[in-house]
């Protein structure tokens, strides 16, 4: 493990002319197998740690669990890289037997369709999942000062960040702003997976009442991660794109972006902020 | 088509109590479906717009294509929305029927691996790919004060940027700083994707001498895209991580971050910047 961060070396350019070399301190980022059932299932290029919350996260994310109880085990396949070191980038996970994977079973991201006539709604039905938890009946309200307070109490706690300038961080606050939950990874999804890990194995499954605050853009995904998990609001730093507020209006999800400080933009269900 | 932005509803709140509605501009997007020859092989969420070069630089990327003689045909499937519009979301590609598909067939993402005992060593070896060009061996410098440049370059040229502050960039350069080519998309590694399969159907590949400016962080993933194209010198204006130097460091790539106007940091092969 301790791969959160790497050392590297690194030379300065400075168009002054001068040129310095220094050791520098990298975001640490490895691929991970998750298995399930024994089986490959998907490689994720992730920041190690957390990773049972990532896989639990995951897991949730597509779909497939939402209760702690079908999540059997979790447990790191033994393996060993070139120098005999444990590599710890495998995690193999026991879903309860009545759970059942996607259709598309071992082919995340492949979808088929039956014909071509109906290929381009069949793709984006393909692509939106169903969710077990409302977030629509959801009636948290969040005033404007704690929520446009989210960014900053983000920033101020992201560790990795301040050694590395170079990862994405998404953390779980209550209607109050009291951070519940807060996880760095180089990819946002991921930083977003862990979190929604983290509730599922301490059994806080549906996230009613909470606001996930996330570093960079509001994706399509993070809309429907948050979706599933039951969080219904969702603020970002920066912008969202057109199928994320599309997806936001439809699930009766609160969706703010530009969250800067002194003000922020609301997209869908403005209703939950108090000004 | 006309779906690259969509305009929306958005209500501003601002800390000092006041709030007001207007309409905003979002950056689209939107799944695309892949199928090659015939089969569903991957659906990617974009923003709309040259999906064809998304889709030729997607399976150089993947390792699967490098000359525009593989690529026999692109057309988009015709399907219609529930409204009757033609949805140009389904892309489907004929490749040279020698090309091989990957091991993994129609798995993205999915790996297997034949023992635990090596899983891990395994898993790192399937998301390297093999390029068929090599980096190692150009010679190209590039002056810093062109290089230090470059992100206010791409900056001054994003249009959808400007419409929406939503979306990343990739831009290609020569040696010199003229801008060869520029996408734009939600997602980062797409507008690498993009920029790449633009060179492959001008017959450009590989992309000997040039240099590829990103808007973002410098995954590993950009790396390989990089490589596979077989682009010397990659610059990030955020950070890289610590895979994605080591395999610039394996390919002899240059890569730098932190491209901020008056300095930068380079991670690797720094000799192709001339001071």
């Amino acid at each position: 493990m301790g791969r959160v961060t790497r050392r590297g070396q690194v030379t300065k350019f400075r168009t002054d002319g001068t040129t310095s070399k220094r050791e520098d301190v990298l975001a640490g980022e490895e691929p991970l197998e998750i298995r399930v059932q024994g089986r490959s299932f998907t490689v994720t290029m992730r920041t190690p740690g957390d990773d049972f919350d990532l896989v639990a996260g995951f897991l949730v994310s597509e779909g497939i669990i939402w209760e702690p109880g079908q999540l059997i085990s979790l447990r790191y396949c033994s393996g060993v890289d070139e120098s005999g070191q444990q590599t710890f980038n495998v995690v193999d996970v026991q879903l309860r037997p009545d759970t059942a994977l996607p259709d598309t079973a071992m082919e995340r991201h492949v979808y088929t369709s039956s014909s071509c006539g109906i290929c381009g709604t069949a793709s984006i039905e393909a692509v939106r999942k169903s969710s077990h938890y409302s977030v629509g009946d959801d009636d948290v309200r969040v005033a404007l000062p704690v929520l446009a307070g989210l960014p900053e109490q983000l920033r101020k706690q992201q560790k990795i960040f301040d050694r590395t300038g170079g990862v994405h961080a998404a953390g779980l606050f209550d209607a109050e702003g009291t951070l519940l939950c807060l996880r760095e990874d180089v990819g946002r999804h991921n930083a977003v997976d862990k979190v929604v890990g983290w509730a599922l194995r301490a059994g806080l499954l549906p996230l009613r009442g909470t606001v996930l605050q996330v570093s960079g853009r509001a994706s399509f995904e993070l809309v429907q991660k948050a979706q599933l998990a039951g969080i219904p609001l969702l603020a970002a730093v920066s912008a969202p794109s057109s199928l994320s507020v599309e997806l936001a209006q439809d699930a009766g999800m609160t969706l703010v972006g530009f969250s800067r400080g002194t003000s922020l933009n609301c997209y869908a269900f403005p209703e939950r902020i108090s000004a």
